[in-house]
């Protein structure tokens, strides 16, 4: 379509990548483990439903969370104009990125079928640690290409956030809980620019 | 590809709708309990499958239920024509909406599973409601700003409808059972124009 | 990017039905269930998995019979030109035609879970008959409007060839299963124009 | 779009093949077993996780194989420029390469839920030969109708490796091993051209 290989190239990375992201972000409601409910009373029946909140919120932040990452990259890649050599090194702190989204549905069900055990929030913490590092990496190399500023900090919130709460967690659980869902927060605050 | 970034935010979005809607849809069949036949009589067998025809309407009612909406979704996008700070809006009312989309498939298998428990069919209708308004308000949204004309009104039949079917469902279950089927029907309805 | 709205329409429609059949053509080998090998001898290891054979074989068909859908589709779509009043009814047909489609990974499954059982191969043949008379039905009316010469018996063989393999497959199943292979092999026959 | 049919069907055909590798790839994370942390002692509960990792071995050597197949194959699309009999040996070359990329997932479940037994990583290591081998002829015709220069040689890397894999499984399974995972670190050897 267009004779600049780059651009397709660019194209096609966020082709895949929304691809990636779109079935993730699906997976998490199919994984959601389905209630049975017994009891013929409506409200005795609606209490057993409500039993399932823990796993609704957990699946309701991996949702945000994952969203974010995609409003993100797309905003990321639009960045993007690049020689060869550095295309290389984008494709592939992109396909890290992308493995570690893969793995989020798979630890929020973990960490829904386990109770909130605290190695399974550990493991859920650690995969979004990994995603929002990766994506801060290849965020400061898409940057420095081109040459624009960076406010680079910004994109360290998601990653020291995630790391103070997989080192918090087995001592303070709820201060971990609460330090997993500020970087959404965070990233929903009202600011001068978007 | 092109140098409008708008364009290419509406092509993305329209690009991300479309894997999610289409991996929701897909899952739907997925999800549907395979049946276990074990007579070995031909008509006997045929019974057996027969039994698994609530659970298929589920599945019919929920896959029309979502084409609608991807049909209603990618004329919505047609009327984009936005600002940046629109722009923030619309991606995260979009969000919420394909939140509930992918929550159907999910809702349609324990409504199946849990052999139309009147508690299992009101989490299947409240996440129609949520899709359904949540697609409403982004719809008043984007209508607002493209300043055209808006016959919102038609756009409020599923919502009001499906809440209409959440309140009568604990009474007169078959009387909600007709609201959820419905809004489809209504919209295939003919009209002097689409 | 174009402004010619009837050619984003059947950009987006193939989009969608890429999206839809790419998905339902993963999840056949998703739902192949997985061998449980037993034995530490190598030799009984393979029997065991020689064993799985008829369920590989019916992926086998699944897969090529729905790669073969999606050639004739985008052949299909190639052939758009349409008014918006047509728009809507091969919408809705498409829509049809890929419901039918995501059925076949869950009858391919129900197949080899009841070990070809008459009723459950009954199941796959009316779903292929399903997929492949409403791909005719959808095609007849894009050539009417398009006024290009049809060749409307060539998709013909699918809907026919299923219809007779349901009819026969209670009586000589055998004869079945070889009309239900005929329609992918007649697609390979050599043939003066593609 | 275009009026270039044959541009029309390479956009489609990576499209297709885009979203099957991407589903394919998700999947992986889908498919690992859950665990299921039983003790209540942090390092015990870790150490539960930890006998986790063959299994996320084999997801990670599975997720980095397909994103190799999937640059490589943005690669080879690059050089087609085809006349339509062309086009058709390519589509159902694709078809079979992309047959074996949808059974990786599957394979990789079936090493891990048999605790690596040999015959399970046999049926692994054969998927990957037809991946790889399937991908070679893909290319070979490719770049012969191109006229392109061929360094044919590197193609054929991987189906050498995994055919001698699959020999030398069953006398000193270390050496197959070690044979599944040289292909990925080839292709990361700094090389004078990309």
């Amino acid at each position: 379509m267009s004779t600049n290989p780059n651009n397709t190239l660019r194209m096609r990375l966020e082709g895949f990548t929304d691809g990636v992201v779109a079935i993730a972000i699906t997976l998490l409601a199919l994984e959601l483990p389905k209630p049975h409910i017994v009891s013929s009373d409506l409200s005795a029946g609606v209490m057993e439903l409500v039993q399932h909140l823990p796993g609704f919120a957990a699946f309701l932040l991996s949702f945000i969370t994952i969203a974010i990452f995609w409003v993100n990259h797309h905003q990321l890649t639009q960045h993007i104009s690049i020689s060869d050599g550095v295309g290389r090194r984008i494709i592939w702190g992109n396909t890290v990125f992308l493995m570690f989204v893969t793995l989020i549905p798979f630890a929020a069900t973990a960490v829904t079928e386990n109770s909130f055990h605290v190695v399974s929030v550990l493991m859920y913490a650690s995969i979004l640690f990994g995603a929002s590092a990766s994506f801060a990496i290849m965020r400061s190399w898409i940057h420095q290409t081109s040459m624009k500023e960076s406010s680079a900090w910004r994109s360290l919130v998601g990653p020291v956030l995630y790391a103070l709460a997989i080192l918090v967690l087995p001592l303070v659980p709820v201060l971990a809980y609460i330090l997993l869902v500020v970087p959404p927060l965070y990233y929903f605050l009202p600011r001068s620019k978007w």
